[in-house]
């Protein structure tokens, strides 16, 4: 099957059969289809669509495109959390060492920050030591002895996807919904779960801004985790502002621990009731609790008890990092960085934030990347205590931006003033948890 | 300007504007643009559309990726034919002759054959010797001797297109009309020519098969050599059955010259009229002759009188080939082919022909590319005096194939066979100028 007959079908708007997609797929996989006949299909199936058939032949192609996870000596139920992308969107490293202590194997696979997100490998590396790189064998053996590990896609899993993300990342073939979802759906499903809970963002900080999209897609990702066997939840939650306190990296590990502690300041309250109510999704889902109060209330437990900070500190030394960071959470943070103090430039109150802005802003300082080899200052970072709705005055502290260089912190001060849109009106405060599927 | 928003212009259905596209094709030109990214716009291009005039800067960005030729100290008017590709069409033969020999100057660029169609060039290249690779001072100086040179398409000419095409080619991009339009033209501009007579095929052999879109490409085609100030006209021509009698590269000079001779046969009257339609077209189109009737009763008598082929003659010895083919065109043939009859099935009327499949045919045993990279034989060939409304009996012979292997011979003579649609009603010739613009 030459690759332009394939091609030729969805350029006239036609159905892939199954068998097309896998010559399709593999042919990425192996390097036969040229990377330009790849992109000319991705363009065709973004302007023509995909149905639903379609949709979960490319995510069967590409889940075994590599291997599925062998997880069934771990004796313990499996599930895992997935996040669609966001700024200071950090609970991973809250959900995992809960859900942990509560009986769950989490075989947590994440990625990088791209764009104006962070990413769960990049905060992790904040810490002194920390590998991200395991060996499948090593991994398993990290989630056996403390409950849950967390590593970076390897060779194995979906090896198609990790091609065909890069090719739409350059193609601006990213932000259609099918392909997302196969995208996730093919790694996730690599994991081995028995059950997974989806964190679908929406608003001015996500990759899919309107909330009638980020539905969409959280249906669609469900439906498709539930086609191939998988329990699947999923929240469409609020990202019209940072979540919680912090963004940058070893700034969001701190506040983590933080959480972990039982430490937590009033503005990183979000994160921390997000953090419970993805985890308590888990609990119900793997059938270790029989309610969602039960769920909430053991969660709560496990971070009151201490018993997930535990698990984080042995899991932090299991994976070569230094865990005295959970006692001296101040470890993590650079003193030499003095925090520069971004001002209201007017009275009133916040109206919206320009999350993506916000985000841009400390990649801007070297907090994030613009290109995939591009390194990472993990100790840059911006912290605010406030959020949409309330009230401010002109020249009061919106936050503070943690840099190295005052001439830019100047200028990215000034962008972060600008993404705090203030007006005389009183504003309704977003809700966290939109809707739940 | 990142090829991204480029791509997510076109990608959502917008307009290209001048800018946006010069980027794109500097950028293809340059290399700077990846081929993957060019691919996955064309394909954006293909699926949204592009208007009149995103065709008109595509083709004047990728005219000057290149330079114009300057035949400015050339005392004649300049002009050119260009069709649009088929099965036995071999007219640029006797057309770049005949205006020379009515005092026109031909700087003809051509291509080689590419799919079941055949190019002028390989045609040459059955002449002993025959060079088609000539430097632009040496081009010029042919046609400042003879009136007409014959080249392959130089680095200088539209270099774009040149990478353009062959991606296009490699992911089933090429059959969209403002792109077929970009990528004649910006060649064809590139020949700074004063006149431009087409020649679009329509019907099963050509690569545009159905007339209306025949019809549009010939408008599309003249409005733009018009707007770059070139006087542009275009005939719709019958493409339904091959052209004359030969179908392969050496057979289709011979046909030429026998032409050119003054001594066709009835079967190849069709190229005869054909090629004189559009050598009078140039003709007037220059002001050379004042009237249609002039034009072919002057281009007529080129061809009687034996100065077109003093000048194809000419031509020959200038570009390095040996002349004395046009004293003996059996020189051209290859003896040790022995002709194998292709015989009807059955008795009736040729109903219809199935002329790609001839063409493919005569690509299969060596005479066409399947890949750019291919060689060719130049001396296998398909004969045939049958035309659709011929009567013909089961068992008489549709025509001849000239292979080198006879087991080849017999399952392509079985193709040939099945490309001739026998029916028991009578039916009409189809006129060979279907429209003229």
């Amino acid at each position: 099957m030459r690759p332009q007959e394939i091609i030729a079908v969805k350029r006239d708007g036609g159905r892939l059969s199954d068998a097309y997609i896998e010559a399709f797929i593999s042919g990425v996989t192996d390097g036969s289809w040229a990377d330009y006949q790849t992109t000319a299909l991705v363009m065709a199936m973004f302007t023509r669509g995909l149905d639903a058939g379609e949709q979960s032949a490319i995510t069967r192609a590409m889940l075994y495109s590599g291997r599925v996870m062998d997880l069934s000596d771990i004796d313990a139920p499996k599930a895992d959390k997935h996040s669609t992308g966001g700024v200071g969107d950090k609970t991973s490293l809250v959900i995992a060492p809960i859900a942990a202590a509560c009986g769950v194997a989490v075989p947590m696979v994440s990625g990088r920050g791209l764009g104006h997100t962070g990413g769960t490998l990049d905060k992790l590396e904040s810490i002194p030591g920390y590998n991200v790189r395991l060996s499948t064998a090593r991994f398993k053996n990290v989630i056996r002895k403390c409950g849950f590990g967390l590593i970076g896609q390897t060779k194995e899993i979906a090896p198609a996807d990790r091609k065909l993300y890069a090719l739409r990342d350059a193609t601006a073939t990213v932000p259609y919904i099918p392909l997302i979802v196969a995208s996730i759906m093919s790694k996730k499903l690599a994991e081995g779960l028995d059950a997974l809970v989806l964190d679908v963002k929406t608003g001015s900080g996500a990759f899919i801004r309107k909330y009638q999209d980020s539905l969409e897609l959280a249906r669609e990702l469900c439906s498709t985790g539930r086609e191939f066997g998988v329990r699947t939840e999923a929240l469409v939650t609020d990202m019209s502002q940072p979540l919680g306190k912090f963004v940058g990296n070893a700034h969001e590990v701190f506040e983590c621990i933080q959480i972990l502690r039982d430490e937590a300041e009033p503005s990183m309250r979000p994160t921390v009731e997000l953090s419970l109510e993805l985890t308590a999704r888990m609990l119900t889902q793997c059938g270790i609790a029989r309610s969602a109060a039960e769920a909430r209330s053991m969660a709560g437990a496990a971070l009151a008890s201490g018993d997930a900070l535990d698990r984080f500190a042995r899991n932090i030394e299991l994976q070569g990092g230094d865990p005295r960071v959970c006692d001296r959470p101040r470890m993590l943070l650079d003193p030499k960085l003095k925090p520069f103090v971004v001002e209201a430039k007017r009275s009133g109150y916040i109206a919206s934030v320009d999350t993506f802005a916000v985000g841009r802003a400390v990649c801007d300082i070297g907090g994030g990347r613009v290109r995939a080899e591009d390194g990472i200052d993990h100790a840059v970072g911006f912290s605010s205590e406030i959020k949409i709705g309330d009230r401010i005055r002109a020249g009061e502290e919106i936050g503070l931006l943690y840099c190295r260089d005052l001439r830019q912190a100047r200028s990215v001060s000034e962008k972060l003033r600008d993404a705090y849109k203030i007006s005389d009106k009183e504003t309704r405060r977003p809700k966290l948890i939109r809707a739940s599927i």
